[in-house]
C-alpha cells in the first residue's frame, strides 16, 4: 500500500473524531503510519479503570478502530466504500500501564489485491487483519478481525463499524 | 443468584461512573436486574456512527460491562474479588438503531456453584458468559466472553476488566 500524505492521516483522525463521538472522549489520535501498518494511540487518563490500567473496553475499541483505519486509508482512493466489522476475538494477555497504542499490520501485498478485486467485481470483500497493543514492549492484547467492505453505491444501508 | 436490592444496582452503576470514566461518556446505566441476568442500557445519541446507527465499539464494550457487572453482582457478598477479561468474541450480525441494551445471562446454576467454590477453594476461577444486544427484537450483537474472578487477598495486582 502507497503511504498516504499528512492531509490522508489528518483526514482519518478528523473522520474518528465527527463521525464517532466517542472516540473524541477516548482521545484517539492517529500516531502513525508507514508501509507496516497503522497504529492509534489514546491517552490512559481518558481509558483508565480503578487500578490505574487501561480498560478493557478502550482496548478492544482502540484495536477495532485501528483495524477499520487501516482498511479506509488503504480504500481511500476507491469509490465510496462502507467498512463494516463483522466479528472480532480479544485475548487480554497482561495489563496496559502506559498510554494505549494499538497497531494493525499491514495484510501480505496478495490478501490485499485479492481483497480489491473481489471489491472492485463484487462489490463486496472481506478481509481478516491482526491488531496488536503493547505495553512494555510485550504484547499486551491480540485482536483479530473480520471486516467487510461494502461498495457504497451497490450496498447503501449497510452498518459501519 | 438471590436479586440483589436496589441499593446494590445503585452501587454497581456508581461503581462503573467513579472507576472507568469512558462509561460516563458512554451514558451507561444499570437497565434491569432478575433471576434471568442483568441488562445495561446506554443511550445511541452518546454512542452513534455516522450512518446514526451504535458504534461497534460501544456495543462491544457495553456488551463486556455486562459481563463484568453480572459478576460483580453475583459476588458481592464474597471476600473482595477483582473481576478480568481474558478473552472475547464478538458477531456483530445486525446494526442497531436504537439504545443500546446489552443482557447478560446468568450461568446455569451449577456453572454459578462450581464457579464460586473454585474461587473459594484456590482464589481464582474462570467462568464463560454469554451477552446479547438486541435491535427490533432481533439479536444485533452475539458476545461470549471468558473472565476470571481472583481472590484480591491472594491475587492483589490482577487486571480488572
Amino acid at each position: 500500500m502507497r503511504a498516504p500524505d499528512k492531509e490522508a492521516l489528518r483526514k482519518l483522525e478528523q473522520t474518528l473524531h465527527v463521525e464517532i463521538p466517542l472516540t473524541r472522549a477516548m482521545g484517539v489520535s492517529v500516531a502513525h503510519f508507514d508501509a507496516s501498518g497503522l497504529t492509534l494511540r489514546a491517552p490512559l487518563e481518558l481509558n483508565i479503570n480503578h487500578k490505574s490500567t487501561a480498560f478493557g473496553g478502550s482496548l478492544s475499541t482502540l484495536a477495532t478502530l485501528a483495524g477499520w483505519g487501516l482498511l479506509k486509508l488503504l480504500l481511500r482512493e476507491q469509490r465510496p466504500v462502507t467498512v463494516v466489522i463483522q466479528e472480532s476475538c480479544v485475548q487480554y494477555l497482561r495489563p496496559v500501564s502506559e498510554d494505549l497504542q494499538a497497531t494493525c499490520a499491514t495484510p501480505p501485498t496478495g490478501e490485499s489485491e485479492k481483497f480489491l478485486r473481489s471489491l472492485a467485481r463484487k462489490g463486496i470483500a472481506r478481509i481478516e487483519l491482526e491488531v496488536l497493543i503493547l505495553a512494555g514492549g510485550e504484547t499486551a492484547v491480540r485482536f483479530h478481525g473480520r471486516f467487510v467492505a461494502l461498495d457504497k453505491h451497490r450496498h447503501p444501508h449497510a452498518q459501519p463499524v
